[in-house]
């Protein structure tokens, strides 16, 4: 078994209205300082060891990422 | 300026109804050997410097994360 972690975010231009909304909550709550915030999504996937990264790729491409709005990272954490 | 990566996971036992529909999606397409998927946020905070970890940490408690359901991790990546 091993697990990848998928982070999945907004490409660079793309409006983040989640992210927006929480920074000026956090400033109405009197936060100060806070340039930018940003939201985006951490995927865990435990998979068998015969998935491979290219695999997870394809299905981030396919389902787990929408490839014209976000970005998207693996990272292949344990092997066991 | 400096950069905190939070990330907000379902506590465990939480019911994680997109990770759930995701898995299944993803066996519909044909995928095989997934063991589990769960579907949390990565949130990129950048401050001044002056924010420190434990401000943060109570940016989370009271808005970013839901302390009942969730839980919560604080990366401090990069100072300027």
């Amino acid at each position: 078994m091993k697990r990848y972690e998928i982070f999945v975010t907004g490409k660079e231009g793309i409006f983040d209205p989640a992210g927006e909304q929480s920074k000026r909550a956090l400033a109405n709550l009197g936060y100060q300082g806070i340039d930018e915030l940003t939201i985006g999504k951490l995927i865990r996937l435990d998979v068998e060891d015969d998935v491979t990264e290219e695999t997870v790729r394809e299905m981030c491409r396919k389902l787990l990422a929408n490839p014209v709005i976000e970005d998207f990272s693996i990272t292949l954490l344990e092997e066991a």
